[in-house]
């Protein structure tokens, strides 16, 4: 679909690779006047002799003639490119000063600086991609794991956007054939057999409801799922937080050049990210139990999916049945994890089992009794000592069965976009009457009027309904040079 | 010149762009095997049917056939790449778990992981660079100014490899001739004529001495020329610094996509880098001058080349001079610029001009006349006071004349490494030997090896004469990628 952007005829440049200093980088042009506005800064063989998806070696100066850097210039001729307009990507040495200047000298000769998103927004614009396909682009950008990639990658290559696009075909037929009924209502012609279009409607829903409900595990897989560590201070909190971080980052540090600085507090476990939740307030529960940090840290539990309580073992009956009586409450509806720290500290320390269920608990493994009667029924229990790798494994295969998430497979089809999930929920809510009205035998005009909002709603996805606003909203999250 | 580098029988890959996240990143893969390996991870055109310079869109996969991205694939075939060997640049979306995930399964397939400078090292060893050009590269790729930047990129492009390579020649000329004479001792030949030898070796020292000599400027150009700003707490110094540091990254900060954190301190100033050097230990000088902190400020200074002494105008003269005493001792040697704060403050004040000799200063801009006998003869005065804008322009001005600095033309030759000037160094030593042996009339051989010495020293710097030792030093300081 092409619609008239403001916006569009500018050609427009940006820094396409990572902020800072590397071996090169890449500056990237799309627009009508890109092959004129670099050849003005060009040296070397003229671009307009060029063909599509060729590359070729020179010099870039400043507007004084000067030169900026030797080159590899990269020509993609309308409509063969990422944006479907030309485009000339640009790689240079990746100082920064010399990226600054070659950006510099491209607005000089008429570029405009590209905004967040821009390059990508053109490809939308010049229907090389859906909208839903567009948004995919920053998701597969922001990955973090195998799950969120995958995610990504399908819906970047169109998956949920061909399941949208049946959807919506479906739905035309049938509203067509309802309106067809409309047409020749004087004559009360009956064009869909009644029961076999609500056996189509309800067959619709479902996977739209089958979308709709997959955004929950979407999230999760896009954002990490939520984990709390709480417990007392000496109770081994850190020591357990650093080693799961520690074991994670040492899976990733062997390979130069990537950074995973922006996300200290998350791991990523058998393809999932959890994301842990700081509840540091917490352990000093006896002192201040009222104060607004606590609280704050009461709040982190309640968003947390899962909780790890790291009970020190050694600690007085009375004291850890004071902090059960605070956390147990609070952990209703989550999954909670019992870590028994410093158990082998005690006197009747035995030889632990990996994972108990809490019944098993205290018989087995010499599991203090004073916690036998606190935890609740099926509350998965670890004991571990002074932290061995084996533990660190251990653990992370108790939060992966916590979690009981599904796989998500090569061609998984998985909402994790806000956006996409509110446009679903109306879009079920709208055939849902559809469906009632039908139901009821409500006159085909009605149903017609909900089937084209539920038509609607799948469009806002994939942009066939949109507006300028909704495309700045979600192109202003992207990345700058995308 | 081609030597054989144990390395060199690998097939290497790494991340050539910037660390961290971004619309792209490049993974670049150089070695005889590139094709083969690539291939098995690549869906899309046939690599071994595509021709060199071109591009290509394509799938990666994993080991085990799932899609990892899809990406733009160049290949350059040996010769004509940047390492002369077969070269594959992948440009994949820039998660940082892409680019690792696509590094791991480049390495599973084959590819060892590059080390820092090692595309650039088989540049070099594949005779595409020189070693002077090669270390160029990291020069180019570090340079935060245009003069350092211009330094960099004419070394790169050969040009001090030129002048070398012309001095070489003429040298070895002169030691054929010398060495002629030798073979033919016993007939008492002369085939060269000691005055115009001794002529030509002066030029060629010369010409080596102006090289060596270029190497002062040259390391102010590419390291930053120190500044240090002294003077007590609420003289205005921190002002004076933020204003400055302000104004520079204002100059930047409008190209989105780069970064400057690195440099936090520098700031650049008519092409030039100004290195600004911490002092604010010295504002406790009353206090506790002997303390180990104080002793760091003073060492500071001692490295500074231009000293900007900010000086209250309002405080008391014996505290002034007091301060002078300890401050004017350590700037000899060094450009000192008092900047007189608060000036307007003071009962007295009148219009000031924006530079003066303190030769002039009490009479012209009622700069305290407590001040007037402290300054050294020359000392370049500024007035300042809540610090227009027009006082930043001005006192940088006043910065860059301190600075003295020739201006660097488009064909400058300018020396700014250490490992060059010192081989100069040991080349203009050995040569001014010869010239004394000339002089002195000591027989052809004697003078015949001070030459050779020479001719070795100036193919150090080329690499004409290097072994690995030195080459692992040098390319170690290369980032990953290049």
């Amino acid at each position: 679909m092409n619609f008239t952007d403001p916006l569009n005829q500018d050609t427009i440049c940006a820094i396409s690779t990572p902020q800072g200093m590397g071996g090169i980088a890449v500056v990237r042009v799309s627009g009508d006047r890109a092959i004129d506005i670099v050849s003005t800064r060009w040296q070397g063989k003229p671009l307009d002799q060029c063909d599509s998806h060729t590359v070729h070696l020179g010099h870039i100066i400043d507007s004084q003639g000067n030169l900026l850097d030797e080159v590899v210039l990269t020509l993609y001729r309308n409509p063969r490119s990422f944006t479907g307009e030309d485009v000339i990507e640009i790689a240079c040495h990746g100082s920064t000063w010399i990226q600054q200047q070659l950006v510099s000298t491209l607005i000089d000769a008429g570029c405009r600086a590209a905004a967040g998103g821009e390059f990508t927004r053109r490809a939308f614009a010049n229907g090389r991609l859906d909208l839903s396909q567009a948004e995919a682009v920053a998701d597969v950008i922001a990955s973090q794991s195998q799950a969120a990639h995958r995610v990504a990658m399908n819906q970047m290559r169109g998956k949920f956007s061909r399941e949208l696009s049946d959807l919506r075909d479906r739905l035309i037929h049938f509203v067509s054939l309802m309106e067809l009924e409309l047409d020749f209502s004087e004559e009360d012609v009956t064009f869909a057999d009644r029961s076999s279009v609500i056996a189509l409607a309800g067959e619709i829903h479902a996977v739209i409801s089958r979308l709709a409900d997959s955004y929950q595990a979407g999230n999760v897989i896009k954002n990490g799922l939520p984990v709390a560590i709480v417990g007392q201070t000496n109770a081994g909190k850190s020591t357990l937080l650093n080693a799961l971080l520690h074991d994670d980052r040492a899976l990733v540090s062997d390979i130069q050049g990537t950074t995973r600085d922006v996300i200290e507090d998350t791991i990523t476990v058998g393809g999932t990210m959890f994301r842990f939740i700081d509840t540091a307030g917490l352990r000093e529960t006896d002192d201040t139990v009222e104060s607004m940090g606590i609280e704050r840290s009461w709040t982190s539990l309640e968003r947390a999916r899962i909780v790890l309580w790291v009970i020190d073992a050694t600690a007085g009956e009375s004291e850890i049945a004071d902090l059960a009586s605070k956390i147990l409450p609070r952990c209703e509806g989550k999954q909670l994890i019992a870590v028994i720290n410093k158990a082998d500290l005690l006197p009747s320390a035995q030889s632990l089992p990996s994972s108990q269920d809490s019944g098993q608990c205290a018989a087995q493994l010499g599991c203090p009794v004073k916690l036998q009667h606190l935890l609740p029924q099926g509350t998965r229990v670890i004991a571990i000592s002074a932290l061995q790798e084996d533990d660190v494994e251990r653990l992370q295969q108790l939060i992966l069965d916590a979690a009981a998430l599904p796989a998500v497979g090569e061609d998984a089809v998985i909402v994790t976009n806000t956006r996409h999930y509110e446009a679903l929920v109306r879009a079920k809510e709208a055939l849902a009457r559809a469906i009632d009205a039908l139901h009821m035998g409500i006159s085909g005009d009605l149903v017609s009027q909900d089937i084209r909002e539920t038509l609607h709603y799948l469009g806002e996805i994939t942009g066939e309904i949109t507006t300028q606003d909704v495309l700045g909203e979600i192109f202003s999250h992207f990345c700058i040079g995308k």
